[in-house]
């Protein structure tokens, strides 16, 4: 059970994926993401996908250095083939062509398909951010989500981010499952042999459940909003497959063509970018979004409350920890990226 | 309580509006979109509203025929100022443009200040939809809505709407507020004295509470997502905010700016068009959302569910009902329309 601080874990990473043959500079952007993912308090996104993602590669369903080509193209908007690249890869290519194409027409829109797992997409959201424009990804991938009202898996988790830019307040970030929860939350509950709240999850027969060893049993997981306002997320849900499978022809989560794929289906991958200065005077952009921001953090809190949290000040949170506290890695992960940096004559940090 | 048929209403809210100096067009729209709240069951939306315009117009904040301009513009966007128009006035007029937009640069962005209450959203996003593009459409409006572990009234219901086109499949409209419910259902508990299911509404100090007698007494209404998730309701709810109140140059609900104008605020407007033959291939796409729709709709039923019912499809058939059977009005509502009749000397249907 270790704790290794960001520096030793990246390096690490890069080295497992440059044993692997991924390109260095690829190998480093994967790993400063995967990291950052731990970073910030979402581990299921962390290094634990690493030999997830070295057994596609090995199998060749992940195809590192493959060609990422633009297959439709218009002054605002691109079609994007990965050629089944990594996710990370793909996605920060598709929004570098997306901050250009928002640079020259206002508003950039570029959809990828063939791409395998890109991992959190607040990364991709705030490069836009960076540029003083508004960033928006989301991404659909396998099935474990249930219509509203069904029992069946037929929906991605299907996230949505959306990143502003500010003045002088701290962003907001908002990057969220559709489901009420997304399955990393399910994971670590398993792991920790937690209780789930209500709501949540189902067992395969559609029944509330509260036990989260269903995860490995077929259990399915529910709409944001439950059973008040589930059509909500539920209707979102169908919004980013619309968007991320077929407006990127890659196919919605449910489909034959998806689910034919070998490993696992891969992301289909929409974004935007909104170049504010464009559109408004910027500054009096920000002066309104930091009044707005600052106005609701100050808010008088409910009982049970402390304080008011602006989407995206929690992982800022958890970063400044984890940076300063070095990030904890199960025994189960450690074992798996051990074998396989032992297999890849890899260093093992010490 | 009087039940009419939609025809009847209609001809009686243009007369209204006519008595009142709206222009004739501008009336006979107004009415329409009025009638069609109430036909798809948003009786909140609905006629209710003409003594509420009538009073905003007696006063001059609602300002029937004021012209409509584009104060700034690109090939993609535009953003208007409203003049304070009639809202439906305005948001018709911003998503023409918004079209135009789309139609010569594949995505049109507009937004709109000064305008009044624009009614339901769906009207302006399916008139997207009908052109084969993807309809995005957003307001804010007066605070009622606490953000995330706060209890004061800091955002508006901050509705989002999507409407998607399919092809034989009925298409997919979203029409959501980003609270876990919009007034009208409270005000309707209220009317019926029905206890509001858990999680929906708050008292003034932030207690959660299923008395809807609040709504008068200055309760808060709380975001999608409940105690467990309602953090990405809260986040909805801050895009929309931003979207509407910052892009459009029209001030966010909880500002000085919003809070300061006489009547209502207003409501700021943000749209979208996405032009889907020019990313991608019409006919599969809609192949594509038609898959999605179909095998969704299909699926196998939770307990205690008997479909799946796609976003659309409750206020479709809701309207089919309607128009068979006429639309109820109660005493209260009848009451007020006949009174201001009577006022303006409009002839008042048997």
């Amino acid at each position: 059970m270790p704790t290794l601080n960001a520096d030793q874990l990246r390096a690490f990473s890069s080295r497992i994926f440059k044993a692997l043959n991924v390109p260095k500079e690829d190998a480093e952007l994967v790993s400063n993401l995967l990291v950052e993912a731990n970073l910030t308090g979402f581990d299921s996104h962390g290094v634990i996908r690493i030999p997830i993602y070295a057994r596609g590669i090995k199998m060749g369903a992940v195809k590192p250095g493959a060609d990422i080509k633009i297959i439709r193209e218009t002054p605002s908007t691109a079609v994007i083939d990965g050629g089944w690249n990594l996710g990370q890869v793909v996605a920060k290519y598709a929004m570098n062509v997306c901050i250009e194409k928002a640079r020259n027409s206002v508003i950039g829109l570029v959809t990828a398909k063939n791409s395998q797992h890109a991992g959190r997409l607040n990364t991709y959201a705030e490069m836009a951010m960076a540029q003083n424009m508004i960033g928006i990804a989301s991404v659909n991938s396998a099935s474990y989500v249930a219509p509203f009202g069904g029992k069946t898996k037929q929906l991605g988790t299907n996230p949505l981010c959306f990143a502003i830019p500010s003045g002088k307040e701290p962003p907001m970030i908002l990057d969220m499952a559709t489901s009420v929860w997304a399955r990393g939350k399910i994971m670590v509950h398993l792991a920790r042999g937690e209780e789930l709240p209500e709501e949540i999850f189902m067992d395969p027969d559609g029944n509330s459940t509260t036990d989260p060893s269903w995860y490995t049993k077929g259990g399915v997981l529910r709409n944001l909003g439950g059973e008040i306002a589930g059509y909500k997320g539920f209707g979102l849900s169908l919004l980013v497959e619309i968007l991320t499978g077929a407006l990127t022809e890659g196919g919605v989560s449910n489909s034959e063509e998806y689910r034919s794929r070998p490993f696992y289906g891969g992301n289909g991958i929409f974004m935007m970018a909104i170049d504010v200065a464009q559109i408004t005077e910027l500054d009096q952009f920000k002066k309104r979004v930091d009044n707005l921001l600052s106005s609701v953090k100050n808010s008088a809190t409910a009982p049970g409350y402390n304080e008011v949290l602006i989407p995206g000040e929690p992982e800022r949170r958890k970063k400044a920890k984890r940076l300063k506290e070095g990030i904890f890695i199960e025994d189960k992960t450690w074992g798996d990226l051990t074998s396989l940096a032992t297999e890849l004559n890899v260093k093992i940090p010490n």
